[in-house]
């Protein structure tokens, strides 16, 4: 029989990656997309069996069917509102589409006594404002939760440990650090400064400025090829009711990263701070320690910084119009 | 102009104390209370200029038009599902109910722009299992919350301490103990006690036992009259953004409580554990530091446990029938 996975969020970044690789993995698989939006990638999978529904997972009867009729054996929950920023202008919608459609679907797992693994995707958010000392934070690290999106992760991670912890349900749980590849959408800072660099240079866009937020903020970027093998090593190796950061352990500051696009692209701008786009608590250091899950299942990020953003341009020098 | 109250959860058990109070203080206030049940209790107040309007608080736009008409100088939220039990049985019932309700109401604070003091009622259930090291626990000890109760009531007071520093919003928040007092329902421990001794002693049961859960585990009560005198002192004098543990500072296990009450009612009893009864995963014990709210406030606790088993069981000598 082959294996059948239910993946939330089927629509997005994440997700089409993931399928991609577990193509790349020549094992038949069966998997059942949701989204609330339909798909818009194209789906060319020889060992993939994809199938989707486009649904709203706040409506809880059809969740609940799609539960109860595909009885998957792993259930990838991408779904969510994963913008931090969004987060601040809809704090509302950002917990009830992160904690409240998570909640539903353990839950649904819990009263159909399925025999399912679940992979509950947290962030790095989640730490906060973490002090120099604590660094390159290790899963112990109190958790200091400074934005709406945050409070959610943290809300469902929560709630996964009491499911597995108390009821028996078989989660994983991830902190995903900040992921960066081609196909992101630009909602997020690097694909962001991706597609105006490329804009710039195809002359779409006229300037010798690029504006940005706060850019002397130091992230833990990890490619999202990486992230989703990680993902599906802990679907397959995690240890149940363990939390895993999934980093590279590597610190940039928004502004270095920048800089190196700037090089890859060649060419060169002035830096602007705008501060409309700076955000009201931006955490200013956050990089991973991954050992744990390095030790637990032998994951380890292999596509260098370089790389993810050399390919991050090229998809956007592909996907903005030419003049 | 009178100060107005805007009270959630108005027809339990914690408001009808809160309403003595304000009365007894007799500065004529305007209250307007709300709640999914009617009310059951008789209102005789004279300083107390109270109106009802019974709504689900899950219902956004009735729950909006209500404050953008009404526009309290302070928000009581009472309104939850309390009990620890009842949120191992319906757990995402539990969470709407606690955490996003509340949010719900925060954010239409924000988005209306009200000046108005909010209190948000946490609980000792927050901390989970606390070494004994740890004791009395004072507000900085870290949080383990163990139910899917402490979750909901964990990320209550993470999104309140957003809307506090982030937003500006004026909210005090509370970690309050184990409450008890005349008039709360036998679904808590202390009360489901008085109940079967008071009917025992009216001869409406007739046994020489008494069944009970674990009750090896020590808790911190605190009489619920004493527990809205610190809310009322915590609306006027708490500081924003501040929690505040709401405790008598001293534990009586739960086995020395029901001695206590056979003592005052006359009646022996042997004692059986029904493993039905015995929850999940409870905390063996928790005894909180009112150190803080003191400091802060001048508000201590004034009725000796004595008192409130007295009361309590005068409670229940009245309101179980007679043969």
């Amino acid at each position: 029989m082959m294996k059948k996975y239910l993946i939330t969020g089927s629509g997005g970044f994440v997700a089409k990656h993931f399928l991609d690789y577990l193509e790349s993995l020549r094992v038949p698989v069966s998997v059942l997309g949701v989204d609330i939006h339909p798909i818009s990638y194209p789906l060319n999978y020889s060992f993939v069996f994809f199938s989707f529904q486009q649904i709203d997972l706040q409506n809880k009867e059809l969740t609940n069917d799609i539960l109860k009729e595909y009885r998957p054996d792993y259930l990838l929950h991408l779904a969510s509102f994963s913008s931090v920023a969004y987060s601040w202008i809809n704090p509302v919608a950002a917990f009830v589409n992160n904690s409240n459609i998570f909640l539903n679907l353990v839950d649904q797992v819990r009263l159909l006594k399925l025999n399912c693994r679940i992979l509950s995707v947290g962030s790095s958010e989640e730490y906060g404002n973490i002090s120099e000392t604590e660094l390159p934070v290790t899963e112990k690290c109190a958790l200091r939760p400074s934005s709406p999106y945050a409070v959610a992760r943290v809300s469902q991670e929560m709630l996964s440990e009491i499911y597995a912890k108390n009821y028996g349900i078989d989660i994983v749980l991830t902190r995903s650090f900040n992921h960066i590849g081609p196909g992101q959408k630009e909602v997020f800072v690097i694909s962001s400064f991706a597609k105006k660099l490329a804009e710039i240079k195809k002359g779409l866009v006229v300037t010798d400025t690029i504006m940005t937020g706060n850019i002397s903020v130091v992230r833990d970027f990890v490619d999202v090829r990486d992230v989703v093998k990680a993902y599906h090593v802990l679907l397959n190796k995690g240890t149940k009711g363990e939390i895993y950061n999934i980093c590279s352990g590597k610190g940039n500051s928004l502004r270095a990263v920048l800089l190196k696009m700037m090089e890859i692209i060649d060419i060169t701008l002035n830096i602007s701070t705008d501060e409309l786009l700076v955000r009201p608590d931006d955490n200013k250091i956050i990089i991973g320690s991954n050992l744990k899950i390095y030790e637990d299942t032998g994951w380890r990020p292999s596509i260098p910084l370089e790389t993810s953003l050399k390919d991050i341009i090229d998809y956007w020098m592909d996907n903005v119009p030419s003049l």
